[in-house]
């Protein structure tokens, strides 16, 4: 891949800007399971996702999750690189959700190029803006939307990741994500599964009826 | 008040490009209760409030309210001019909490300058970022946080900001700003009430013990 598959603006930076970029630039392998970063110092680098799938969370003192958005193929991940913005000020956990293959831009390398050039700087405003998008969506779900609706889009929307209708997913994993105590999964799934809408097995589940579960969504 | 006070980087930007902000720009008054914008089309343009309150919040279909965060004198309004900036999908509804004198910097002529300049685009990702930090402290406050607590705080801020023991508001309205319902502010006030923390008159609060209740936020 190319950088420019991940920057519609690389035709406007300079030449000796892409060059420093592109040198500064690593490629490498993160296995599905590790964390990639997890504060507002992070501060390995830019990272553009080539393939695979990152999970940026948040928790609580106590050590409970809820899922802020995930990054897929062709993204940008940018809090892999908080250091380097200002006005951060709150701690983003990146994991990877599935194998991956990222390029990684050093922050010193982005941040001086970005420094100087209006247009990365304008793109970075935009990548910033569409994680900003993420979590106000996040926001209007846990406010205004009941549970089980909740579980019904993450469900649906899951299932298309996976390209699949089984999902092996256990309820506390699916707890993390919406960030509600395992039970009460685990007592929606039951009625789910009384609706017709899903078949519950141990350590998986079955979308049994993905129309009436999206809509229901 | 100067641009300086509220763009650190004035001094960074070309003359030709101060003098395009300065000379579209124009000072004028937004009277208390007045809604400034209320959307991803808002394009007005970026305010610079030298006085007054002005109250983010976004809304449910069914007209629930919620604060996201508030503006107060020598802060920058991003979005009254959502419209400029790409990747912002979400509504915010902006509206004047007291009379305000802002100066207002058409969308067309910042964003003109902001596509050339490096420091007044990475200024931008600056004052866009700390929305995002205050959105994300949201997030935290309403998932981790139990309501008490959120209330506790809610009234804590809000007689900081009054610099009055007494804040003339009703249960409605903090329900506004805290996303929850009347009766349930209704509720917890009473709880407060019989703790010592506060009296409750129609229409006003008084603390009476604003350290307990500040500890308890």
């Amino acid at each position: 891949m190319d950088f420019s598959d991940f920057f519609p603006v690389w035709n406007d930076l300079k030449e000796t800007e892409r060059r420093l970029l592109t040198s500064a630039a690593t490629e490498l392998n993160v296995f599905k399971g590790a964390v990639i970063s997890d504060g507002k110092d992070a501060c390995s680098g830019i990272m553009l996702i080539e393939s695979g799938q990152i999970r940026a969370y948040t928790t609580s003192p106590e050590g409970k999750e809820i899922t802020l958005y995930r990054l897929l193929e062709r993204d940008i991940c940018l809090f892999s690189a908080s250091c380097m913005m200002n006005g951060i000020n709150f701690d983003v956990t990146l994991a990877a959700e599935k194998d991956c293959r990222v390029i990684l831009i050093p922050s010193d390398a982005y941040k001086h190029v970005m420094s100087e050039s209006a247009p990365l700087a304008n793109f970075t405003n935009e990548v910033l803006a569409s994680r900003f998008s993420d979590v106000m969506w996040l926001i209007e779900q846990i406010m205004w939307k009941s549970f089980d609706k909740r579980l019904a889009a993450f469900l649906t929307e899951e299932s298309a990741i996976e390209e699949s209708d089984t999902l092996h997913i256990t309820h506390e994993i699916i707890g993390n994500h919406l960030g509600s105590p395992r039970e009460v999964v685990t007592r929606m799934l039951k009625y789910f599964a009384a609706e017709g809408l899903v078949e519950l097995a141990r350590g998986s589940i079955r979308i049994t009826d993905p129309k009436r579960l999206s809509a229901l969504s």
